[in-house]
Formats: structure tokens, C-alpha cells, sequence
């Protein structure tokens, strides 16, 4: 696809994520399978997708090395999907954008999802934060800078509104 | 957009956050105007997008209320895009894709954006923390478990590959 090339050729990580993971339902395909949904026919239940799109999203994700099948049946062979490294790793930025849905686009009071940290066992908001100080990152406390003397960002300045 | 209708009525903060920041090129959007580029043709320039989506994306964004348009000139009438407070806290959700892509989709070692943290002054790499108890959070330190009885996640164990 025309539109994916050209993002993966812009020196963005921002982009180059987009690349493997943004595109449509791929999100909701990774978080059902963290979900515990690790088979087509139990992903194909739960999201109003079309199966052929499950198909090709799930042939995606498996060629880009975020998920493994690992086969479960044998006549016919069945085949459950697990993630990799990799793919876990994308289950940081899912909890980061559920934390953001909870808070602005939720329709009532009450989030979907209850989060609980196994390390405090408190009911928790993910929070992105400074690796560093565990300060919490928002547009006004970080600085961005280009690293390789080319493209975005135009400026050396804080960002910010 | 029949896709985006029926991604809102998923009782899922994910999906919903996706029914609005989801669409293609709308994270680089938002990426841009983190980024200082808040003038149309600025972006237009920077981004290999078709100007009818970019003033499509702007417009929803705007109603979506993540941005708000200021006049900078009269004749003719010129805007500004910035972020309103819901708009700057997907500043947080860009980072931990930027942070995931760093680590996993970039061709060289080298990232291509320095973040740096006002708080300790250090480099930083994002990262996507407890709120409570600033643990890391992943697939295997997190538990998940729905709030209002019904939809996924079908499972109230501890998610993980």
C-alpha cells in the first residue's frame, strides 16, 4: 500500500510505528489477543471485522514479527496466535491510549476497563513517564530535538500549545 | 465512516481512542503540531499528504475538540492550529509509540528524536508506568478485568503471550 511505504520512509518513530501497528482494527486485533483471544475464530467473534481483513491483519502482524502461530490442532492444522517480544511491547502503548480514551473519550464516568498493577495491587492509570526520574511526561516537560540534522522537528524549542 | 461508528459503540477506551485519533496520517498531524508546525501549509509541506486529507483531518480534530483554531491574519482569514487540554494529552500516546518504535521498527540504532526530560535533564526513553507505584508497565505486570460485566476482556486473569 502507497500510503504505508511513504510512512515508513519518513525517519520518524512515530511513523515508522504507524507503519506496523496503525493500521485499522490492528490495534484492537493486539489487544483482544492480550485479551487471552489468541484464535482467529475467537478474535473473529468478538470484533465486528471482516475475516478476510482479520486475516490479512493477523498475516501482517505475524510477518512483521510482533506475533507467532503456534500450532494447536492438527486435522485440519490450527493455528493460535501469540505475541513476540516485540508484540508485547505494544501492549505499553495500547494501556497508554486506553488511559487517554478513559479520560476524554469515555461516555460515562466509569472506564471499561479496571487496570490493576500487580507490583502496588493498587487500581491504577497508566501514566507515561520519565524513564529517568518517573517525572510525568506531557508536552510541557519534555524537550525534542533532532537527532540525525534533518526533518521533523523544525524546532529546538519545548513543545507545547 | 461506517468503520468509525462502530468502533465507538465498543465498550473499549481503545477503540474509542482510535474512533478519534485512529485515522490515517492524524498521529502525524498531532506529531506536527507538537512539534511547532501549527500553520495548514506548514504541515502540508512537511507531511506527503494530499491537502484535502490534511484539511479533512484538521477539521475533525477541531470538532473532535484535540485542537482549536486561532486567526493569525485578516485578509484572508488564516489559522493557527493548537491543542486543547484533551489534544496535549496525546502528546503522552505519541510519545510511547515513538518509544516502542525507537526500540523495534528503526533501521539504524539511533533514534531519530532526542527526548529529553525538563524534570532530571536527562535523555530519557519514555516509558509507560503505574501511576500509582511507577513499575513498568507490561503485558505480565498488569491485570485487566472489565468494569460494567460484559464485553472483552473475556478473561479476568492476568494477560500475557
Amino acid at each position: 500500500m502507497a500510503t504505508r511505504k511513504r510512512l515508513s520512509g519518513i525517519d520518524c518513530s512515530i511513523a515508522r510505528s504507524l507503519d506496523v501497528i496503525g493500521e485499522w482494527w490492528t490495534p484492537l486485533v493486539l489487544r483482544d489477543i492480550f485479551y487471552g483471544l489468541h484464535r482467529f475464530e475467537e478474535i473473529a467473534t468478538d470484533l465486528p471485522i471482516a475475516r478476510n481483513v482479520l486475516a490479512n491483519r493477523l498475516r501482517t502482524l505475524v510477518d512483521a514479527g510482533l506475533l507467532e502461530r503456534r500450532q494447536y490442532g492438527d486435522a485440519p492444522p490450527r493455528h493460535e496466535y501469540h505475541p513476540t517480544p516485540k508484540g508485547e511491547e505494544t501492549f505499553a502503548v495500547l494501556l497508554a491510549l486506553m488511559a487517554w480514551g478513559d479520560r476524554w473519550a469515555n461516555p460515562d464516568d466509569s472506564p471499561p476497563v479496571i487496570v490493576r498493577c500487580r507490583a502496588c495491587r493498587s487500581q491504577i492509570t497508566p501514566l507515561v513517564a520519565c524513564g529517568e526520574c518517573g517525572e510525568g511526561l506531557t508536552a510541557s516537560t519534555v524537550e525534542l530535538r533532532p537527532n540525525h540534522g534533518q526533518g521533523t522537528p523544525r524546532t529546538t524549542v519545548a513543545v507545547g500549545g
